[in-house]
């Protein structure tokens, strides 16, 4: 009942720069938070409370000052990815989730289109609508940066494979694949909607890869290109049904020779849904359904893997993240699914 | 930062009606439910899962099915009370706190200007928008009938007094007033708005207490009327900063003759903020400062208690509800003061 005002109780003392404000100099009272913030004293004092309850910041009742006590320990790039997380939540999901009810029943976003007359998912909000642009661009940058790596570390690539980074966006995927995955011959392809090749080449060129790297325009729902030894699939799965995700799957078996390989990477419920120290199922759902497609959410592992099998492949290999290497901050626990064409 | 998520899945689940139509025939699977509910089976179930996590709904994963777990021990009652709480917060709230910063910064209600175009507060935008009005009066005469028993059982009003419920809005207070403290000679006095009179006298007449009960239209920043020996301040000292509360207890205290006593019922903060139990500091300053008044809030009893001093009363009693006697699903743990004028 109070997670919304929780929520933006926390984030409002970090936007109006109480938090800052105690770190650059300790010991402030109210009065004086409130002349550096540019708020009354009264509403710095009421929204503090929360923060002193929860040990992140400490008061002294006599002197009636402020000091960092928690959030003196964050380092300032755990803090900065957290505010980014917070921040996209807020742009990009509080107001929206007001519709909840209507975009289960609709299918669709209704948020998206009363707050800015959006039809569609939030992905093509994103290219019209600066705002929802930022929060959400710079969380995945933020995501892809922190999680890619570990992705690369799990999967094999064969040494001069065909790879085909599938929804690979403007990009970036090929790219550390191709830096992470390094091999004689080795060559990416991005696939996505022929709008984003214009960027996504930029994006080679940039980093001095276009030799290696390529773009195929196109939606895997009308196909998946052939010619390729491994599929990548990252951050993409999670927003469809089972329907569509079936239809994703059999594409890319149908795109691929036998024994040819798909690399997954998606975010996992936990096997015992009631597994308090996972977060997914507390975000997820909501936030699809409500926030960015109007359907979709992750699965369990266990429901991918048998997917996968129902879809002609065989799994070598799956990994999940251990959720105590995983951030405080971050939500998503992420797994990764290996698998091969069998039929 | 799960929390704004977490609320409206739950909100949801009751708005589809899935929970209802487990109640009606336990034992549905999500297939079932979404045939019900009009949705799709599998947002039903994505949804489903954060209820399940918590226990509140049970799922046999052989069957596929669903029943109440957690929910089916609640009683009607309380659960028609949580979702009239859960609602008032989804539709007075929950949109208005993405501007909670400016709110801050400006005193004034960013969200209800930026979603309704409404400047001023929102007791004032309730006359004129009708979900506002639906979802905030629903929850107040709940708060109402919940919590006046409670405070005429702690107060002392002498026999054949005269009596002014301050901001004492339609008259429900008086009425209350003069039925649980009724004595010969005993007459209440209703203070608030001119706007209010009509209404308030109405209700006067339809509860047949009109020959006991009055109504004094008036601004109390502007004074507080005389001839009165107890003064009621019920659900209002909290919505105001502190210059404010003084400005009120001043009044008060130069409307009343030496001896004149004033009863205060207001939510308070726990001694020590730190306090889990309490959830009074994860609410109100953000509900207040965002989403209803743009100042205010509660403070703690010892604050109050002090207040009070300063503004000429004695203290003669307090009692602060029970926060274990408070059901799990009401936000506000509240006190009364007693208090005396002295000087």
């Amino acid at each position: 009942m109070v997670g919304p005002t929780r929520f933006m109780t926390l984030l409002s003392c970090f936007e109006l720069g109480v938090v800052d404000a105690l770190r650059d100099r300790p010991g402030r009272t109210a009065a004086e938070l409130g002349q550096v913030v540019g708020a009354k004293p009264d509403a710095v004092e009421q929204l503090l409370h929360l923060l002193v309850k929860e040990g992140f910041v400490g008061y002294d009742e006599g002197a009636g000052t402020y000091v960092l006590d928690g959030l003196a320990e964050v380092p300032e790039k755990d803090l900065r990815r957290a505010l980014t997380y917070m921040n996209m939540i807020k742009v990009v999901a509080l107001r929206q989730l007001f519709h909840l009810t209507d975009s289960a029943r609709s299918g669709t976003l209704v948020g998206l289109k009363e707050l800015y007359g959006y039809q569609g998912t939030l992905y093509g909000a994103v290219a019209e609508h600066r705002d929802l642009r930022e929060a959400w661009a710079t969380l995945m940058d933020t995501v892809t940066a922190n999680i890619d790596p570990w992705f690369f570390g799990v999967i094999d690539v064969p040494s001069g494979a065909r790879v085909l980074d599938l929804a690979g966006n403007t990009g970036l995927g090929a790219i550390n694949t191709y830096r992470m995955k390094a091999s004689p011959g080795l060559r990416v392809t991005t696939f996505d909607l022929p709008e984003k090749e214009a960027e996504c080449l930029a994006n080679f060129k940039l980093q001095g890869v276009e030799e290696h790297c390529s773009f195929i325009g196109g939606d895997v729902f009308d196909g998946v290109p052939e010619g390729f030894d491994v599929v990548l699939i990252k951050h993409f799965l999670d927003m469809f049904d089972k329907d569509d995700v079936f239809r994703i799957l059999q594409a890319v078996n149908r795109s691929l020779a036998p024994g040819g390989q798909v690399n997954i990477m998606v975010p996992v419920y936990p096997e015992d849904i009631r597994d308090s120290t996972n977060y997914n199922v507390d975000f997820f759902p909501a936030f699809f359904i409500g926030a960015t497609m109007g359907q979709g959410g992750p699965q369990k592992l266990s429901t991918y893997r048998r997917w996968l099998v129902e879809c002609g492949f065989e799994v070598t290999k799956t990994v999940t993240k251990d959720s105590a290497a995983v951030p405080p901050d971050v939500i998503p626990v992420q797994a990764v699914l290996c698998a091969t064409k069998t039929h």
